[in-house]
């Protein structure tokens, strides 16, 4: 199979390249991403992801923040003007499974012509609301590919998908137990 | 303390109604949440964060979807299109964090003037690039938060800090293991 620089729109000589670095100074590896948010009024808030940072530098590579939006349907006290937090949840891990897939496939000689991701989440808010109930978060996700290629077999695409679920960033963080210190200042 | 209809913006006599509510027919607590992505190239993706199903049927108090792009930095083999995928994660539980802080102060008539947060997440990539090392997710994520209240002591913005904690659906999804099912669809 012929390889080109670029598959899938993936730099595919950056990926290596960017692997073999990794191989020789592990710090390369190391990321720690950002996010604020600036309280409006009621369930409104005003989300930024800036800068973040690799290797112990400050990456410089955006020109400015990323602006989110973040608010609750009616139904949870909100007026829309946002997706929810807990959608923002399933919205990352649909990017995670996408990114992977591409990046892997794109390694492996295998070009994607299409591929998207439903994703859904059952949510209880009885805790949330100072109820008696089950867990505050998801109880349960789920999440469908829909791949495209005209070059990999079935079988080839399924073990794909089983690589990009055992090393998703994403998934991994949600299906394992992650470690949240919480502080707050009072100003 | 006399307490208003509405506190910090927060509707606090439809949050009182929509306990009692739920205090009757648990099935009003029940939320199915969903988000899609349509992948374009590379890293790149759109994202769709739409209707949710609410005690079985489905909300339609959004006029539109909200559309969403994802993307990773240069270093990861992006355009900074977007966030990428986990910075989401990291902006959902500010935003989750912010909106549990909000409503229950209106609840306990503790008013809030400003509130931010600033959360913070490491990551290292070997996993995702296929090499040997830690989990693939975070590792750790730190949350800060900086608020400011007219008619509350420390004390009880701490308390309600843990509180929030508690009952939060994304920390509770971070924190505690979420089943993640995947499957694919080869089309």
């Amino acid at each position: 199979m012929t390889q080109t620089m670029t598959a899938n729109g993936i730099d595919v000589q950056a990926l290596i390249e960017t692997t073999e670095a990794i191989k020789g100074d592990d710090s390369l590896a190391e990321f720690t991403f950002r996010a604020r948010s600036t309280w409006e009024e009621g369930t409104y808030n005003g989300g930024e992801i800036g800068t973040f940072t690799h290797a112990g530098s400050e990456d410089q590579s955006r020109a400015a923040a990323f602006a989110l939006h973040g608010d609750e349907p009616p139904v949870l006290l909100g007026a829309n003007r946002g997706p929810n937090a807990v959608e923002l949840l399933l919205q990352g891990l649909a990017f995670c499974y996408a990114v992977g897939f591409a990046a892997n496939a794109a390694a492996k000689g295998i070009e994607i012509t299409r591929m998207e991701y439903e994703v859904e989440g059952d949510l209880d808010v009885h805790r949330f609301l100072g109820l008696d109930g089950q867990r505050p978060g998801f109880t349960a996700i789920r999440a469908r590919g829909y791949v495209s290629s005209p070059n990999a077999s079935r079988e080839q695409l399924e073990e794909l998908c089983q690589y990009v679920q055992d090393t998703s960033p994403v998934r991994d963080s949600l299906v394992n137990p992650v470690p949240v210190d919480t502080t707050l200042e009072v100003v």
